[in-house]
């Protein structure tokens, strides 16, 4: 499948943003979700910063103080037998490699804004800084739905009681109103879609099941959009070699003749991170209709392939103009990159 | 606190229920939600069937078929390296030993029946035998919620994809109506109040946070019963010898003149279970006033210190009248028991 990749890119490098946070430095600058507001396309952009040590077996690891608003830095030494240092993404407990004790980083959400969708200014100041209790490890990897005047974005929320997905909702990208944790934990890659089906609101989500090891792609309703049920299994992992580890949403969903469009992404047991694509039908979207049998598309250029966490593709979000798909996404989880698809290119590679 | 256990305990054994599949025994008729419906005391038991095994070292493992509606039995060498078998309970990936691949038993609902609330006799038919895809592991640990003249009763499901808790709503224990999965996997021990709260239902329920290694207690609210949001965290795990594993609900939130009264379970990281107690706010259950310090029950008889899997005392039902707290109780994976608790004597333990 022909895929046009900005000459540009990447558009947004963590060298573009100035660090928040003074003894910071900004590591990350991706996975973010767009939106079209006005004239301009806004990218949610996922702004990871991290303290600097100066010491090299010191990690140190940020957590964000609800009751000061302030962030407390943690430092372990390297030496700490009770800890795992092996992913550089968080701190684990050994008896628990699964999961984290401490991020090594904290992450919350910035607006970067352009008029012709390649050149993009951002914002000095956070559009989501963490704000409650839920979010004392940070904010991560926004999605933003429109429906009629309003933007629903919804992000994950990570502290030391779990992983999950909260919902705000905003009309100017300046103030917003909290809808509160619409996914209990653990629940990561929401995307709500953009009307009501036979009328309620649907959305995918990716549980987790610790008991049965498996991180598929759900979908639920609401009558609401801020309380979820009616909860279905939807995409299962394969065995194939791209996305034996995990599935989860990514854009959000796209309504074409043939059924709703879902470009997700799949990842490797070794987190390799590909995007797939799902066709679901229009009236009842928790049934399938057809999919990619293989990535359309897949780490290759440099950027995808090398940085923080490489191997990584991960888009969150699109602009659409007839046949035409602009997909922003995040590159090994440090920048964000462009690129052009053909719809009906998409539709044509699914089975 | 003084506890008076019935003389008759245990109250129901597997021995007095006869299996419903050719080839299986019964092994468990525990875990039992309670109803008072017209003049009887009904307990929504957990009966947990098993193949019978002629070969001692081949291990079955039932799962249901949608498809032709029956039981299927998996057969499985002791000596197939790639699981564990160390647990009686399930048949472990020994790449995943959190989890389970199969479970060695199938539960479903069955329905005990008594007027006095001590003598039950047990209805021959299931109330509950899985009917859907999330069940082909069986229906486990039903609660029962009545709601003016509806009776709403949810479990846990278990499947392939997952643990997860579904509702249904009845009138007559007879027929019933589905209600879906209203919390995604993994979630256990939803307990839904009693009546609506400023407008809205609550629900306490149990997530799993894999990444943060949490088994803790939340509250989420709900227009409708179906669709649930706004999920906040409301009881930790502790430090001490009795709750340090997992907490989570077990009886239907007790209206009381100081608050809600919740006696949940709470159990040690080797799985012994106990009851404590929580006192919620009346007009906001989010909020936690005060709790038991040190469990008001725990494993003491030999009926609840042996049988399937000992040292579990799990309370899912009571019946109210005045100060006296009738509580049907599972013990040891196996049976089912009776005790009276004062409500008063239970709110003076808790600060």
């Amino acid at each position: 499948m022909n895929i046009y990749r900005f000459e540009e890119n990447p558009l947004i490098t963590p060298l573009d943003v100035k660090p928040l946070n003074e003894g910071y430095e900004v590591i990350g600058a991706f996975n973010a979700g767009v939106a079209k507001y006005k004239n301009e396309t806004l990218l949610l952009l996922r702004v990871a910063e991290r303290p600097v040590s100066e010491v090299e077996d010191i990690i140190k690891a940020p957590v964000y103080d609800v009751k000061t608003g302030k962030l407390n830095t943690i430092s372990l030494s390297k030496d700490d037998e009770r800890y795992s240092f092996a992913d550089p993404r968080m701190i684990s407990d050994k008896e628990n490699m699964d999961g984290f004790v401490y991020l090594t980083s904290l992450s919350y959400i910035r607006i970067a804004r352009s008029e012709d969708g390649h050149h993009f200014t951002i914002d000095d100041d956070p559009f989501l800084f963490p704000f409650n209790e839920y979010q004392t490890f940070g904010i991560e990897d926004a999605r933003c739905t429109q429906i009629g005047d309003k933007y629903y974005v919804n992000f994950t929320s990570v502290s030391p009681v779990g992983v999950c997905d909260s919902l705000i909702v905003t009309e100017d990208f300046k103030s917003f109103k909290s809808l509160g944790n619409i996914f209990a934990p653990d629940n990561k890659d929401v995307l709500i879609f953009p009307e009501k089906i036979n009328g309620r609101y649907y959305a995918l989500h990716r549980p987790v099941s610790s008991n049965l090891g498996k991180m598929d792609m759900w979908i639920a309703s609401s009558p609401d959009l801020q309380s979820w049920g009616n909860h279905k299994h939807l995409l299962n992992t394969s065995e194939e070699d791209w996305d034996n580890g995990r599935v989860g949403g990514g854009l959000v969903p796209l309504k074409t003749e043939k059924g709703w469009l879902e470009i997700y992404h799949g990842a490797t047991k070794d987190n390799r991170y590909c995007m797939g694509a799902l066709l679901l039908d229009l009236e009842n979207p928790a049934k399938v209709i057809a999919k990619s049998e293989k990535p359309i598309m897949m780490p290759l250029l440099p950027y995808e392939k090398e940085g923080f966490f490489g191997e990584v593709v991960f888009g969150c979000g699109a602009v659409v103009e007839g046949d035409k798909l602009t997909m922003y996404y995040g590159v090994a989880d440090t920048s964000m990159a462009g690129c052009e698809m053909s719809i009906s290119d998409i539709l044509n590679e699914l089975y």
